[in-house]
Protein backbone atom coordinates (compact mmCIF):
# COMPACT_ATOMS: atom_id res chain seq x y z
CA UNK A 1 0.00 0.00 0.00
CA UNK A 2 1.48 3.12 -0.70
CA UNK A 3 -1.15 5.06 0.99
CA UNK A 4 -0.18 3.81 4.26
CA UNK A 5 -2.33 3.90 6.99
CA UNK A 6 -0.49 6.14 9.61
CA UNK A 7 -1.03 8.84 7.31
CA UNK A 8 -3.79 11.38 8.57
CA UNK A 9 -6.76 11.91 5.97
CA UNK A 10 -8.82 15.06 6.59
CA UNK A 11 -12.47 15.44 4.46
CA UNK A 12 -13.52 18.86 4.07
CA UNK A 13 -16.96 18.71 3.43
CA UNK A 14 -19.14 16.10 5.14
CA UNK A 15 -21.91 14.96 3.05
CA UNK A 16 -23.23 11.77 1.23
CA UNK A 17 -19.67 11.42 -0.90
CA UNK A 18 -17.64 13.16 1.96
CA UNK A 19 -19.15 10.67 4.36
CA UNK A 20 -19.23 7.58 2.23
CA UNK A 21 -14.99 8.37 1.25
CA UNK A 22 -14.66 8.43 5.44
CA UNK A 23 -16.61 5.38 6.08
CA UNK A 24 -14.58 3.33 3.18
CA UNK A 25 -11.12 4.34 4.31
CA UNK A 26 -11.90 3.54 8.27
CA UNK A 27 -12.23 -0.24 7.34
CA UNK A 28 -8.45 0.05 7.15
CA UNK A 29 -7.61 1.67 9.76
CA UNK A 30 -6.58 5.22 8.69
CA UNK A 31 -6.81 8.34 11.29
CA UNK A 32 -9.84 10.36 9.59
CA UNK A 33 -10.79 13.93 10.35
CA UNK A 34 -13.58 16.10 9.18
CA UNK A 35 -14.57 19.79 8.74
CA UNK A 36 -17.91 20.51 7.39
CA UNK A 37 -20.38 23.44 8.32
CA UNK A 38 -22.98 21.33 10.10
CA UNK A 39 -22.26 19.96 13.99
CA UNK A 40 -25.35 17.58 13.29
CA UNK A 41 -23.18 15.52 10.45
CA UNK A 42 -19.71 15.73 12.78
CA UNK A 43 -21.65 14.55 15.74
CA UNK A 44 -23.37 11.55 13.48
CA UNK A 45 -20.16 10.77 11.65
CA UNK A 46 -18.26 10.11 15.15
CA UNK A 47 -21.40 8.09 16.57
CA UNK A 48 -21.16 6.13 13.44
CA UNK A 49 -17.32 6.13 14.05
CA UNK A 50 -16.47 6.90 10.64
CA UNK A 51 -14.23 9.90 11.34
CA UNK A 52 -11.89 10.43 14.55
CA UNK A 53 -11.86 14.18 15.24
CA UNK A 54 -14.35 17.08 13.33
CA UNK A 55 -15.00 20.63 13.89
CA UNK A 56 -17.50 23.28 12.25
CA UNK A 57 -14.59 25.64 12.37
CA UNK A 58 -11.45 25.89 10.72
CA UNK A 59 -9.40 24.24 13.12
CA UNK A 60 -5.73 25.04 12.20
CA UNK A 61 -4.54 22.06 13.93
CA UNK A 62 -7.00 19.52 12.26
CA UNK A 63 -5.91 20.90 9.18
CA UNK A 64 -2.56 21.42 9.62
CA UNK A 65 -1.65 17.84 10.49
CA UNK A 66 -3.68 15.90 7.63
CA UNK A 67 -1.23 14.55 5.41
CA UNK A 68 -3.80 13.80 2.58
CA UNK A 69 -6.91 16.19 2.00
CA UNK A 70 -9.89 15.17 0.04
CA UNK A 71 -12.15 18.66 -0.65
CA UNK A 72 -15.79 17.54 -1.58
CA UNK A 73 -17.25 20.42 -1.75
CA UNK A 74 -18.89 22.56 -4.92
CA UNK A 75 -16.46 23.66 -7.30
CA UNK A 76 -17.14 27.32 -6.10
CA UNK A 77 -16.63 26.57 -2.57
CA UNK A 78 -13.35 24.61 -3.14
CA UNK A 79 -11.67 27.37 -4.85
CA UNK A 80 -12.54 30.02 -2.20
CA UNK A 81 -11.22 27.54 0.57
CA UNK A 82 -8.06 27.14 -1.12
CA UNK A 83 -7.77 31.02 -1.27
CA UNK A 84 -8.19 32.07 1.43
CA UNK A 85 -7.75 28.67 3.67
CA UNK A 86 -4.08 27.41 1.76
CA UNK A 87 -1.68 28.76 4.70
CA UNK A 88 -3.33 25.97 7.12
CA UNK A 89 -2.11 22.93 4.81
CA UNK A 90 0.73 21.06 6.56
CA UNK A 91 3.90 21.35 4.32
CA UNK A 92 4.09 18.53 1.73
CA UNK A 93 0.39 17.57 2.38
CA UNK A 94 -1.48 15.66 -0.85
CA UNK A 95 -4.72 17.55 -1.53
CA UNK A 96 -7.22 15.81 -3.93
CA UNK A 97 -11.17 16.81 -4.83
CA UNK A 98 -14.45 14.68 -6.09
CA UNK A 99 -15.50 17.47 -8.58
CA UNK A 100 -17.27 16.34 -11.66
CA UNK A 101 -15.53 19.01 -13.92
CA UNK A 102 -11.78 19.52 -14.55
CA UNK A 103 -10.44 22.11 -17.02
CA UNK A 104 -11.71 24.97 -15.07
CA UNK A 105 -11.00 23.62 -11.65
CA UNK A 106 -7.61 22.01 -11.62
CA UNK A 107 -5.79 24.39 -13.36
CA UNK A 108 -6.80 27.27 -11.49
CA UNK A 109 -6.08 25.29 -8.01
CA UNK A 110 -2.47 24.73 -9.34
CA UNK A 111 -1.70 27.51 -10.37
CA UNK A 112 -2.61 29.36 -7.13
CA UNK A 113 -1.54 26.54 -4.71
CA UNK A 114 1.69 26.83 -2.33
CA UNK A 115 4.50 25.15 -3.85
CA UNK A 116 5.01 22.90 -1.11
CA UNK A 117 1.71 21.78 -1.41
CA UNK A 118 0.36 19.46 -4.08
CA UNK A 119 -2.81 19.12 -6.13
CA UNK A 120 -3.70 15.91 -8.12
CA UNK A 121 -7.41 15.71 -9.22
CA UNK A 122 -10.03 13.11 -9.34
CA UNK A 123 -13.59 12.64 -9.95
CA UNK A 124 -15.40 10.21 -8.24
CA UNK A 125 -18.36 8.23 -10.81
CA UNK A 126 -20.75 7.48 -8.40
CA UNK A 127 -23.87 9.21 -6.25
CA UNK A 128 -27.30 8.55 -5.22
CA UNK A 129 -30.63 10.80 -5.48
CA UNK A 130 -29.99 11.45 -1.71
CA UNK A 131 -28.05 13.53 0.43
CA UNK A 132 -26.44 13.96 3.05
CA UNK A 133 -23.44 12.00 5.60
CA UNK A 134 -27.00 10.26 6.89
CA UNK A 135 -26.98 8.23 3.14
CA UNK A 136 -23.16 7.80 2.83
CA UNK A 137 -22.57 4.07 2.37
CA UNK A 138 -19.05 2.38 1.74
CA UNK A 139 -20.94 0.48 -1.40
CA UNK A 140 -21.50 3.08 -3.46
CA UNK A 141 -18.05 2.83 -5.17
CA UNK A 142 -18.46 -0.35 -6.20
CA UNK A 143 -19.21 -1.13 -9.78
CA UNK A 144 -18.15 2.45 -10.79
CA UNK A 145 -15.54 4.33 -12.17
CA UNK A 146 -12.57 6.94 -10.48
CA UNK A 147 -10.91 9.08 -12.73
CA UNK A 148 -7.42 11.06 -11.65
CA UNK A 149 -6.80 13.92 -14.40
CA UNK A 150 -2.90 14.51 -13.72
CA UNK A 151 -1.34 17.50 -15.48
CA UNK A 152 2.47 18.22 -15.97
CA UNK A 153 2.15 19.83 -12.96
CA UNK A 154 2.42 16.51 -11.01
CA UNK A 155 4.29 14.19 -9.71
CA UNK A 156 4.21 10.41 -9.90
CA UNK A 157 4.29 9.81 -6.24
CA UNK A 158 0.87 12.35 -5.82
CA UNK A 159 -0.57 10.30 -9.22
CA UNK A 160 0.11 6.76 -7.39
CA UNK A 161 -1.38 8.34 -4.22
CA UNK A 162 -4.18 9.37 -5.64
CA UNK A 163 -4.73 6.22 -7.84
CA UNK A 164 -4.60 3.99 -4.95
CA UNK A 165 -6.85 6.17 -3.17
CA UNK A 166 -9.27 5.12 -5.88
CA UNK A 167 -8.25 1.54 -5.11
CA UNK A 168 -8.79 1.76 -1.41
CA UNK A 169 -12.35 3.60 -1.81
CA UNK A 170 -13.29 0.20 -3.33
CA UNK A 171 -13.93 1.57 -6.76
CA UNK A 172 -13.91 -1.27 -9.86
CA UNK A 173 -12.80 1.00 -12.12
CA UNK A 174 -9.47 3.24 -11.33
CA UNK A 175 -7.94 5.06 -14.92
CA UNK A 176 -6.30 8.92 -15.57
CA UNK A 177 -7.60 11.20 -18.31
CA UNK A 178 -6.15 14.74 -19.00
CA UNK A 179 -8.78 17.44 -17.73
CA UNK A 180 -9.58 17.85 -21.03
CA UNK A 181 -10.63 14.48 -22.17
CA UNK A 182 -12.46 14.48 -19.02
CA UNK A 183 -14.70 17.33 -19.10
CA UNK A 184 -15.35 16.09 -22.93
CA UNK A 185 -16.75 12.40 -22.27
CA UNK A 186 -18.05 13.70 -18.90
CA UNK A 187 -20.47 16.37 -20.46
CA UNK A 188 -21.10 13.29 -22.91
CA UNK A 189 -21.98 10.67 -20.82
CA UNK A 190 -23.49 12.77 -17.42
CA UNK A 191 -24.22 16.26 -18.17
CA UNK A 192 -26.06 15.64 -21.45
CA UNK A 193 -27.82 12.73 -20.39
CA UNK A 194 -28.80 15.09 -17.31
CA UNK A 195 -30.03 17.98 -19.94
CA UNK A 196 -32.01 15.05 -21.54
CA UNK A 197 -33.58 13.99 -18.69
CA UNK A 198 -35.07 17.44 -17.14
CA UNK A 199 -36.02 18.19 -20.66
CA UNK A 200 -38.43 15.56 -21.15
CA UNK A 201 -39.34 16.10 -17.66
CA UNK A 202 -40.50 19.61 -18.30
CA UNK A 203 -41.40 19.80 -21.85
CA UNK A 204 -45.35 18.67 -21.65
CA UNK A 205 -46.98 19.43 -18.81
CA UNK A 206 -50.56 17.84 -19.72
CA UNK A 207 -52.00 16.13 -16.64
CA UNK A 208 -52.68 12.76 -15.68
CA UNK A 209 -49.66 11.01 -17.93
CA UNK A 210 -48.65 9.89 -14.65
CA UNK A 211 -50.89 7.36 -14.72
CA UNK A 212 -50.19 5.44 -17.77
CA UNK A 213 -46.44 5.87 -17.85
CA UNK A 214 -44.11 2.81 -18.13
CA UNK A 215 -40.64 1.59 -17.49
CA UNK A 216 -38.96 3.60 -19.79
CA UNK A 217 -40.38 6.96 -19.20
CA UNK A 218 -39.14 6.36 -15.61
CA UNK A 219 -36.01 5.21 -16.74
CA UNK A 220 -35.21 8.16 -18.66
CA UNK A 221 -36.55 10.82 -16.19
CA UNK A 222 -34.40 9.16 -12.66
CA UNK A 223 -32.33 11.24 -12.59
CA UNK A 224 -34.61 14.47 -13.84
CA UNK A 225 -34.27 14.66 -9.73
CA UNK A 226 -31.75 16.88 -9.67
CA UNK A 227 -29.67 19.17 -7.50
CA UNK A 228 -30.25 22.49 -8.97
CA UNK A 229 -27.41 24.46 -6.84
CA UNK A 230 -24.73 21.65 -8.08
CA UNK A 231 -25.73 20.76 -11.49
CA UNK A 232 -25.99 24.26 -12.80
CA UNK A 233 -22.90 25.25 -11.46
CA UNK A 234 -21.32 22.42 -12.79
CA UNK A 235 -22.97 22.56 -16.16
CA UNK A 236 -21.82 25.88 -16.40
CA UNK A 237 -18.50 25.10 -15.31
CA UNK A 238 -18.21 22.63 -18.32
CA UNK A 239 -19.90 25.33 -20.86
CA UNK A 240 -18.11 24.81 -24.16
CA UNK A 241 -17.96 20.87 -23.88
CA UNK A 242 -21.38 20.37 -23.05
CA UNK A 243 -22.46 22.61 -25.69
CA UNK A 244 -20.89 21.21 -28.39
CA UNK A 245 -22.18 18.13 -27.15
CA UNK A 246 -25.97 19.46 -26.94
CA UNK A 247 -25.30 20.33 -30.75
CA UNK A 248 -24.24 16.83 -31.55
CA UNK A 249 -27.78 15.35 -29.78
CA UNK A 250 -29.55 17.89 -31.66
CA UNK A 251 -28.27 17.26 -34.68
CA UNK A 252 -29.20 13.78 -34.78
CA UNK A 253 -32.25 14.17 -33.13
CA UNK A 254 -33.11 16.15 -36.38
CA UNK A 255 -31.91 14.02 -38.61
CA UNK A 256 -34.51 11.41 -37.17
CA UNK A 257 -36.93 13.80 -36.97
CA UNK A 258 -36.79 14.82 -40.98
CA UNK A 259 -36.86 11.17 -41.34
CA UNK A 260 -40.02 10.50 -39.91
CA UNK A 261 -41.34 13.62 -41.76
CA UNK A 262 -40.08 11.60 -44.62
CA UNK A 263 -41.43 8.49 -43.75
CA UNK A 264 -38.19 7.26 -44.49
CA UNK A 265 -38.25 3.81 -43.29
CA UNK A 266 -35.27 2.50 -44.25
CA UNK A 267 -33.13 5.62 -42.91
CA UNK A 268 -34.67 5.24 -39.38
CA UNK A 269 -34.23 1.02 -39.02
CA UNK A 270 -30.85 1.90 -40.01
CA UNK A 271 -30.42 4.68 -36.72
CA UNK A 272 -32.06 2.09 -34.80
CA UNK A 273 -29.81 -0.93 -35.78
CA UNK A 274 -26.76 1.60 -35.08
CA UNK A 275 -28.52 2.68 -31.56
CA UNK A 276 -29.02 -1.77 -30.98
CA UNK A 277 -25.44 -2.27 -31.49
CA UNK A 278 -23.77 0.43 -30.26
CA UNK A 279 -25.65 -0.38 -26.92
CA UNK A 280 -24.57 -3.60 -26.73
CA UNK A 281 -21.14 -2.13 -25.28
CA UNK A 282 -22.47 -0.66 -23.13
CA UNK A 283 -23.70 -3.61 -21.10
CA UNK A 284 -22.76 -3.78 -17.53
CA UNK A 285 -19.83 -6.60 -17.88
CA UNK B 1 -66.77 -13.03 -14.30
CA UNK B 2 -68.28 -11.32 -17.99
CA UNK B 3 -65.59 -13.32 -20.02
CA UNK B 4 -66.76 -17.11 -19.02
CA UNK B 5 -64.52 -19.54 -18.95
CA UNK B 6 -66.31 -21.53 -21.57
CA UNK B 7 -65.51 -18.76 -24.31
CA UNK B 8 -62.55 -20.31 -26.67
CA UNK B 9 -60.01 -17.59 -27.36
CA UNK B 10 -57.93 -17.41 -30.08
CA UNK B 11 -54.58 -15.87 -30.08
CA UNK B 12 -52.93 -14.70 -33.20
CA UNK B 13 -49.52 -14.34 -33.08
CA UNK B 14 -47.54 -15.98 -30.71
CA UNK B 15 -44.62 -13.98 -29.82
CA UNK B 16 -43.73 -12.62 -26.38
CA UNK B 17 -46.56 -10.69 -25.67
CA UNK B 18 -49.28 -13.40 -27.49
CA UNK B 19 -47.12 -16.08 -25.15
CA UNK B 20 -47.42 -13.83 -22.28
CA UNK B 21 -51.51 -13.66 -22.71
CA UNK B 22 -51.68 -17.48 -23.62
CA UNK B 23 -50.04 -17.81 -20.25
CA UNK B 24 -51.65 -15.67 -18.16
CA UNK B 25 -55.10 -16.56 -19.10
CA UNK B 26 -54.51 -20.38 -19.06
CA UNK B 27 -54.54 -20.09 -15.28
CA UNK B 28 -58.37 -19.42 -15.48
CA UNK B 29 -58.94 -22.41 -17.33
CA UNK B 30 -59.66 -20.95 -20.56
CA UNK B 31 -59.52 -23.43 -23.98
CA UNK B 32 -56.98 -21.39 -25.59
CA UNK B 33 -55.50 -21.77 -29.71
CA UNK B 34 -52.76 -20.20 -31.49
CA UNK B 35 -51.83 -19.41 -34.99
CA UNK B 36 -48.89 -18.65 -35.60
CA UNK B 37 -45.72 -18.53 -38.34
CA UNK B 38 -43.23 -21.25 -36.43
CA UNK B 39 -44.09 -24.44 -36.27
CA UNK B 40 -41.48 -24.09 -33.11
CA UNK B 41 -43.70 -21.51 -31.29
CA UNK B 42 -46.65 -23.89 -31.55
CA UNK B 43 -44.45 -27.00 -30.36
CA UNK B 44 -43.47 -24.81 -27.28
CA UNK B 45 -46.34 -23.89 -26.18
CA UNK B 46 -48.10 -26.87 -26.27
CA UNK B 47 -45.44 -28.70 -24.30
CA UNK B 48 -45.58 -25.59 -21.42
CA UNK B 49 -49.32 -26.37 -21.70
CA UNK B 50 -50.69 -22.52 -22.21
CA UNK B 51 -52.51 -23.17 -25.45
CA UNK B 52 -54.91 -26.57 -26.00
CA UNK B 53 -54.22 -26.39 -29.39
CA UNK B 54 -52.67 -24.21 -32.57
CA UNK B 55 -51.96 -24.21 -36.22
CA UNK B 56 -49.33 -22.49 -38.86
CA UNK B 57 -52.23 -22.41 -41.17
CA UNK B 58 -55.18 -20.56 -41.41
CA UNK B 59 -57.10 -23.53 -40.41
CA UNK B 60 -60.72 -22.67 -40.59
CA UNK B 61 -61.90 -24.97 -38.02
CA UNK B 62 -59.71 -23.09 -35.32
CA UNK B 63 -60.41 -20.02 -36.50
CA UNK B 64 -64.40 -20.35 -36.91
CA UNK B 65 -64.61 -21.66 -33.38
CA UNK B 66 -63.16 -18.69 -31.42
CA UNK B 67 -65.70 -16.38 -29.38
CA UNK B 68 -62.26 -13.68 -28.48
CA UNK B 69 -59.63 -13.30 -31.19
CA UNK B 70 -56.83 -11.53 -29.79
CA UNK B 71 -54.30 -10.20 -32.66
CA UNK B 72 -50.80 -9.98 -31.57
CA UNK B 73 -49.22 -8.85 -35.21
CA UNK B 74 -47.62 -5.89 -36.86
CA UNK B 75 -49.73 -3.41 -37.67
CA UNK B 76 -49.76 -3.33 -41.25
CA UNK B 77 -50.21 -7.07 -41.01
CA UNK B 78 -53.02 -7.06 -38.50
CA UNK B 79 -54.82 -4.85 -41.49
CA UNK B 80 -53.68 -7.29 -43.98
CA UNK B 81 -55.12 -10.50 -42.27
CA UNK B 82 -58.49 -8.82 -41.52
CA UNK B 83 -58.31 -7.68 -44.87
CA UNK B 84 -57.72 -11.30 -46.24
CA UNK B 85 -59.77 -13.58 -43.44
CA UNK B 86 -62.06 -11.76 -41.40
CA UNK B 87 -64.66 -14.11 -43.54
CA UNK B 88 -63.17 -17.49 -41.41
CA UNK B 89 -64.34 -15.57 -38.26
CA UNK B 90 -67.32 -16.36 -36.35
CA UNK B 91 -70.64 -14.62 -36.03
CA UNK B 92 -71.14 -12.42 -32.80
CA UNK B 93 -67.18 -13.23 -32.56
CA UNK B 94 -65.46 -10.14 -30.87
CA UNK B 95 -61.74 -9.04 -31.77
CA UNK B 96 -59.15 -7.34 -29.87
CA UNK B 97 -55.21 -5.99 -30.58
CA UNK B 98 -52.03 -5.27 -28.87
CA UNK B 99 -51.10 -2.46 -31.29
CA UNK B 100 -49.39 0.05 -29.58
CA UNK B 101 -51.14 3.06 -32.35
CA UNK B 102 -54.52 3.24 -32.28
CA UNK B 103 -55.76 6.20 -34.60
CA UNK B 104 -54.32 4.97 -37.83
CA UNK B 105 -55.88 1.41 -36.98
CA UNK B 106 -59.09 1.42 -35.34
CA UNK B 107 -61.28 3.08 -37.38
CA UNK B 108 -59.74 1.31 -40.49
CA UNK B 109 -60.15 -2.13 -39.22
CA UNK B 110 -63.77 -1.17 -37.99
CA UNK B 111 -64.74 0.46 -40.85
CA UNK B 112 -63.61 -2.61 -43.12
CA UNK B 113 -64.78 -5.02 -40.66
CA UNK B 114 -68.50 -7.53 -41.44
CA UNK B 115 -71.47 -5.98 -39.46
CA UNK B 116 -71.34 -9.40 -37.11
CA UNK B 117 -67.71 -9.03 -35.54
CA UNK B 118 -66.87 -6.06 -33.09
CA UNK B 119 -63.64 -4.93 -33.08
CA UNK B 120 -62.37 -3.21 -29.77
CA UNK B 121 -59.09 -2.09 -29.56
CA UNK B 122 -56.67 -2.36 -26.79
CA UNK B 123 -52.73 -1.86 -25.89
CA UNK B 124 -51.09 -3.74 -22.97
CA UNK B 125 -48.67 -1.12 -22.30
CA UNK B 126 -45.97 -3.81 -21.11
CA UNK B 127 -42.41 -5.67 -23.22
CA UNK B 128 -39.22 -6.81 -22.68
CA UNK B 129 -35.89 -6.45 -24.58
CA UNK B 130 -36.47 -10.18 -25.49
CA UNK B 131 -38.89 -11.68 -27.98
CA UNK B 132 -40.69 -14.97 -28.71
CA UNK B 133 -43.48 -17.19 -26.83
CA UNK B 134 -40.39 -18.60 -25.09
CA UNK B 135 -39.78 -15.80 -22.98
CA UNK B 136 -42.95 -15.06 -22.19
CA UNK B 137 -44.26 -14.93 -18.45
CA UNK B 138 -47.43 -14.32 -16.82
CA UNK B 139 -45.77 -11.74 -14.29
CA UNK B 140 -45.07 -8.83 -17.21
CA UNK B 141 -48.27 -7.47 -16.86
CA UNK B 142 -48.09 -6.36 -12.83
CA UNK B 143 -47.79 -2.83 -12.18
CA UNK B 144 -48.37 -2.34 -15.75
CA UNK B 145 -51.07 -0.14 -17.77
CA UNK B 146 -53.79 -1.81 -20.32
CA UNK B 147 -55.45 1.25 -22.06
CA UNK B 148 -59.02 -0.21 -23.87
CA UNK B 149 -59.80 2.70 -26.93
CA UNK B 150 -63.35 2.85 -27.70
CA UNK B 151 -64.55 4.29 -30.64
CA UNK B 152 -68.95 5.12 -31.25
CA UNK B 153 -69.04 2.17 -33.51
CA UNK B 154 -68.40 -0.37 -30.00
CA UNK B 155 -71.06 -1.77 -27.61
CA UNK B 156 -71.11 -1.63 -24.35
CA UNK B 157 -70.94 -5.07 -23.95
CA UNK B 158 -67.47 -5.52 -25.84
CA UNK B 159 -65.94 -2.80 -23.73
CA UNK B 160 -66.87 -4.53 -20.44
CA UNK B 161 -65.30 -7.61 -21.97
CA UNK B 162 -61.97 -5.99 -23.18
CA UNK B 163 -61.90 -4.27 -19.82
CA UNK B 164 -62.22 -7.83 -18.45
CA UNK B 165 -59.34 -9.32 -20.50
CA UNK B 166 -57.01 -7.00 -19.38
CA UNK B 167 -58.36 -7.34 -15.61
CA UNK B 168 -57.87 -11.23 -15.83
CA UNK B 169 -54.43 -10.68 -17.68
CA UNK B 170 -53.13 -9.22 -14.77
CA UNK B 171 -52.63 -5.68 -15.85
CA UNK B 172 -52.75 -3.14 -12.22
CA UNK B 173 -54.32 -0.67 -14.02
CA UNK B 174 -57.26 -0.92 -16.54
CA UNK B 175 -58.58 1.92 -18.16
CA UNK B 176 -60.36 3.67 -21.13
CA UNK B 177 -59.05 6.65 -23.79
CA UNK B 178 -59.73 7.75 -27.44
CA UNK B 179 -57.21 6.79 -29.84
CA UNK B 180 -56.77 10.04 -30.05
CA UNK B 181 -55.84 10.73 -26.90
CA UNK B 182 -53.68 7.53 -26.43
CA UNK B 183 -51.28 8.19 -29.45
CA UNK B 184 -50.78 11.84 -27.73
CA UNK B 185 -49.93 9.84 -24.67
CA UNK B 186 -47.90 6.96 -26.04
CA UNK B 187 -46.58 9.62 -28.32
CA UNK B 188 -45.05 11.36 -25.39
CA UNK B 189 -44.77 8.59 -22.72
CA UNK B 190 -43.80 5.77 -25.08
CA UNK B 191 -42.43 7.17 -28.59
CA UNK B 192 -40.42 10.41 -27.92
CA UNK B 193 -38.38 8.92 -25.06
CA UNK B 194 -37.27 5.88 -27.82
CA UNK B 195 -36.37 8.81 -30.03
CA UNK B 196 -34.32 10.11 -27.62
CA UNK B 197 -32.88 6.97 -26.47
CA UNK B 198 -31.49 6.63 -29.88
CA UNK B 199 -30.31 9.77 -30.97
CA UNK B 200 -28.18 9.94 -27.60
CA UNK B 201 -26.86 6.52 -28.48
CA UNK B 202 -26.23 7.53 -31.77
CA UNK B 203 -24.69 11.18 -31.83
CA UNK B 204 -21.45 10.42 -30.39
CA UNK B 205 -19.71 7.51 -32.22
CA UNK B 206 -16.22 8.19 -29.91
CA UNK B 207 -14.74 5.19 -28.96
CA UNK B 208 -14.01 4.14 -25.51
CA UNK B 209 -16.81 6.09 -23.74
CA UNK B 210 -18.48 2.71 -22.66
CA UNK B 211 -14.91 2.04 -19.96
CA UNK B 212 -16.52 5.40 -18.40
CA UNK B 213 -19.98 5.22 -18.37
CA UNK B 214 -22.35 5.09 -15.21
CA UNK B 215 -25.98 4.27 -14.38
CA UNK B 216 -27.11 7.85 -15.77
CA UNK B 217 -26.32 7.27 -19.04
CA UNK B 218 -27.00 3.09 -19.05
CA UNK B 219 -30.83 4.19 -17.90
CA UNK B 220 -31.44 6.68 -20.61
CA UNK B 221 -30.54 4.26 -23.58
CA UNK B 222 -31.24 0.96 -22.29
CA UNK B 223 -34.45 0.75 -25.08
CA UNK B 224 -31.93 1.80 -27.32
CA UNK B 225 -31.75 -1.25 -27.97
CA UNK B 226 -34.78 -1.42 -30.60
CA UNK B 227 -36.46 -3.93 -32.62
CA UNK B 228 -36.18 -1.58 -35.83
CA UNK B 229 -38.98 -3.39 -37.70
CA UNK B 230 -41.67 -2.52 -35.28
CA UNK B 231 -40.55 0.46 -33.75
CA UNK B 232 -40.01 2.70 -37.74
CA UNK B 233 -44.14 1.49 -38.55
CA UNK B 234 -44.74 2.36 -35.56
CA UNK B 235 -43.09 6.22 -35.67
CA UNK B 236 -44.65 6.37 -38.96
CA UNK B 237 -47.95 5.51 -38.14
CA UNK B 238 -48.19 7.77 -35.35
CA UNK B 239 -46.49 10.47 -36.98
CA UNK B 240 -48.35 13.44 -36.75
CA UNK B 241 -48.83 12.62 -32.82
CA UNK B 242 -44.92 12.10 -32.34
CA UNK B 243 -43.65 15.29 -34.48
CA UNK B 244 -45.61 17.49 -32.22
CA UNK B 245 -43.79 16.16 -29.31
CA UNK B 246 -40.55 16.18 -31.05
CA UNK B 247 -41.04 19.81 -31.44
CA UNK B 248 -41.97 20.56 -27.40
CA UNK B 249 -38.96 18.53 -26.64
CA UNK B 250 -36.81 20.08 -28.45
CA UNK B 251 -38.16 23.88 -28.09
CA UNK B 252 -37.41 23.04 -24.21
CA UNK B 253 -34.47 21.85 -25.11
CA UNK B 254 -33.01 24.93 -26.84
CA UNK B 255 -34.22 26.81 -24.09
CA UNK B 256 -31.82 25.26 -21.88
CA UNK B 257 -29.12 25.64 -24.10
CA UNK B 258 -29.77 29.34 -24.51
CA UNK B 259 -29.99 29.52 -20.74
CA UNK B 260 -26.29 28.05 -20.69
CA UNK B 261 -24.40 29.85 -23.28
CA UNK B 262 -26.00 33.09 -21.27
CA UNK B 263 -24.56 31.46 -18.37
CA UNK B 264 -28.33 32.14 -17.24
CA UNK B 265 -27.86 29.83 -13.45
CA UNK B 266 -31.16 31.53 -12.02
CA UNK B 267 -33.42 29.93 -15.51
CA UNK B 268 -31.28 26.94 -15.34
CA UNK B 269 -32.46 25.87 -11.47
CA UNK B 270 -35.93 27.02 -12.13
CA UNK B 271 -35.87 24.31 -14.97
CA UNK B 272 -34.37 21.67 -12.64
CA UNK B 273 -36.61 22.40 -9.54
CA UNK B 274 -39.94 22.00 -12.18
CA UNK B 275 -37.86 19.02 -13.08
CA UNK B 276 -37.67 18.01 -9.95
CA UNK B 277 -41.26 18.54 -8.51
CA UNK B 278 -42.88 16.88 -11.89
CA UNK B 279 -40.86 13.88 -11.32
CA UNK B 280 -41.98 13.40 -8.11
CA UNK B 281 -45.70 12.67 -9.43
CA UNK B 282 -43.50 9.96 -11.56
CA UNK B 283 -42.72 7.58 -8.66
CA UNK B 284 -44.17 4.11 -8.71
CA UNK B 285 -47.14 4.15 -6.08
Amino acid sequence: MIVDVSKKILIVGLGLLGGSYARALKRFGFYISAITKEQSSIDYALNEEIIDEGSTELDKRIIGDADVVIFALYPHVFVEWIEQNQGLLKSGAIITDVTGVKKSIVYKIQEMLRDDVEFIAAHPMAGREVAGVENSTDKMFSGANYIVTPTDKNTPEAISTCLELGRLLGFSNVTTLSPEEHDEMIGFLSQLTHCIAITLMTCNDKENMEKFTGDSFRDLTRIARINDLMWSELFVANKDALLTQMDMFMDKFKELKSMLQAEDIEGMRKIMRHSTQRRALFDKK
